[in-house]
């Protein structure tokens, strides 16, 4: 017996059919003697239409009355899962935020979990009733309800799970797991079985959108394993179907390299001829993180005489306007300011590269080889990106996919 | 200074243009100096939609469930109005049953209001925030979600008034009043300045549908002073541009009769050739309680020979069949059981009858005159109803209103 807590998002509970459809396979679930909690999304279109309202009356917005708007949505479909899995003969039912209590910060629109209270959730375990539980939604001390911000169903699930010491949280999506990299751009791309939280946090954030990078940090620390599944597909007889996130011990055989990502929410400045002496960074980048632009990957080139040197770094392509505003209102001392946004960043994720040298040396051989100027790159312990050309961003991901081995056989 | 209580029903917040239009009411009322508190109700085709939902998944439903699925509604309407509010510079806050608390029974899907707590509302009444309240819903003694039934957001707005101690309830709605008819078949029915609870809880039960009888029944109680207004007119410069709902007392020019309703849910029963003797009519009626029919008007003929006599009673046109179906089971001895739904109910009700005879005589002499028989006579202190063939029933409402001197001056 083990404890299970299942997520399903909004397109995996869109309508009554789809709720009746998630119910079934907690059904399965139950049938192999697990306790169950579920965690539900609302149907898809819901939320937006909830907030459409709200932006409608008002943009400045008191988010304590945003929150108990668009909570609702949550709440409906929690009410209607146990519904749902009353009439297939289980007990179940509905917990809001604030009977549970899942308790978060005051900060609402974007509150952070403080205290989950599994005490009588557990309890009904033990007589075997499913907890159905509305993701995205707390209570505040002052007992307001309150919303953890966009995709917080995920870290509903994942808090949830290590409230209640659950053995697994399975994340139901449109996808049946997380791949090596996008099968869209690589065909031969392989669905991971079992993947490190480290790398599934480097993939998350680097743009592969399965899961909340906060849910897989949350699930990293609280030692939860997490399975991502697909919620439409059905493999009778596989118990993991998806792709399991574990420690890293838990990785037997252990790839060099697990996942290749791509993202083209990139945009490349480029200041030449900046002054080369102290505080001269801090002059560039005291600005952008002022007006709320975050910088991601930098470089700067040795100067050529002494004096004067070049500097790129990259920014989210939405931000590069108000960066270049940020940028002209500090007068920052320079030959001139370039930039661009035909840029893409490819990143290789992989716990073996702690071990490993010359992981990085493949990747730049590679791309060379292809003729792909690298423009700029960082690293992390798990992790080498590299700016290139947007042109050639499939052309990089392939040639990638196939140096790496990680190409599925046909 | 006055503690106002203002509803608005599904109507009156259907889109968040019509919610803006509201606050722009509730803003007029605080100007004035007063202190409110707004129940609304969901946006008209919400509630039914969640309704369907729930349906669509299991017709026999754990009503805990179904409350949870479709209180939603109304908390989503009651964090709109608090941010159209807020839009306009009143300070307001939303308050869901479970944060008043606003309590009721765990009879789920008909819940009785049991207590509310109004002290946190009246202390932020104090320092001029309007509260918002969710009609139709409470919190239960364990903590869940419960609704008053269809239609209970009148007995929420008028228990929320009960409370706060209210000088008046208001009850915003698609008329602009309770008329002394129908205005549809009688287009010279006037609007009703002032009623009495009595009168307009006879009106309301016979299928004036302006009120749940429930939410007045609560103010004749409380002594609660009611109003019933349109959301969608403006009277600018009338204090009490509605109909008011108060005490006998407060009533001065005391009409004979105040309203003419008219029913055509009726369909009417005749057991021809019943043995008349003791416990006659209980073998008819026990069965047809039983089957959870309601019987309203009853009529027995003197027997002709002292032996067989003849019964007609009514009920709801709906529950005809049903009321049949149990007659045949229960094997009734008789003659011939005859039935027919093309009847109407027409009533005149009026305080001032309590005090005048001959109300009645002028009722059967108006209809005589115009050749329309009566098949059935009920009576109260307040009302005079007559069971007559459908066909006539706008002859004899036009007659009556004339006869009683409420048609209106051209």
């Amino acid at each position: 017996m083990a404890i299970i807590v299942a997520k399903f998002g909004g397109t995996s509970v869109a309508d009554v059919e789809r709720i009746e459809n998630a119910a079934d396979k907690i059904k399965r679930e139950v049938e192999r003697g697990n306790k169950v909690a579920v965690v539900v999304s609302a149907m898809s279109g819901v939320t937006n239409r909830l907030v459409g309202y709200c932006d409608a009356i008002s943009k400045l917005q008191d988010l304590r009355e945003y929150d108990t708007v668009v909570a609702a949505g949550e709440q409906i479909t929690a009410g209607l899962m146990a519904l749902a899995l009353q009439k297939r003969g289980i007990g179940a039912r509905s917990w809001m935020g604030w009977q549970i209590p899942f308790k978060t910060t005051e900060m609402h629109g974007k509150a952070r979990i403080t205290d989950i209270d599994p005490t009588e959730i557990l309890k009904r375990m033990e007589e075997d009733e499913v907890a159905v539980i509305p993701g995205f939604q707390g209570v505040t001390e002052r007992n307001r309800i309150s919303t953890l911000g966009r995709g917080g169903s995920d870290t509903s699930a994942v808090a949830m799970a290590a409230a209640l010491n659950a053995d697994r949280c399975d994340i139901y999506t449109d996808v049946d797991g997380v791949y090596t990299t996008d099968p869209r751009i690589v065909p031969k791309a392989r669905k991971i079985k079992k993947i490190s939280f480290e790398e599934m946090m480097e993939l998350a954030s680097l743009g592969a959108k399965v899961l909340q990078t906060r849910s897989v940090e949350i699930a990293a620390k609280k030692k939860v394993a997490m399975q991502v599944l697909s919620s439409f597909e059905d493999r009778i007889g596989s118990d993991l179907p998806g792709t399991l996130i574990v420690k890293e011990e838990k990785i037997m055989e252990e790839q060099l390299v697990s996942g290749i990502a791509c993202s083209r929410n990139e945009a490349k400045i480029t200041f030449i001829g900046v002054k080369d002496q102290p505080g001269a960074a801090s002059k560039i980048f005291t600005p952008l993180s002022e007006a709320g632009v975050s910088v991601d990957m930098i470089v700067q080139n040795i100067s050529h005489d002494g004096q004067l040197t070049d500097m790129t770094f990259t920014v989210g392509r939405s931000e590069l306007t108000r960066a270049l505003d940020a940028i002209e209102k500090a007068g920052i001392e320079c030959e001139e300011v370039r930039s661009a946004d035909n840029v893409a960043k490819i990143s290789i994720v992989g716990i073996g590269m702690i071990s490993n040298s010359g992981v990085a040396g493949t990747m730049f051989e590679v791309l060379s080889d292809k003729g792909i100027n690298i423009e700029v790159i960082s690293t992390s312990e798990i992790k080498v990106s590299v700016l290139i050309d947007e042109e050639y961003a499939e052309l990089a991901v392939r040639a990638l996919h196939t140096a790496y081995g990680l190409d599925a056989a046909v």
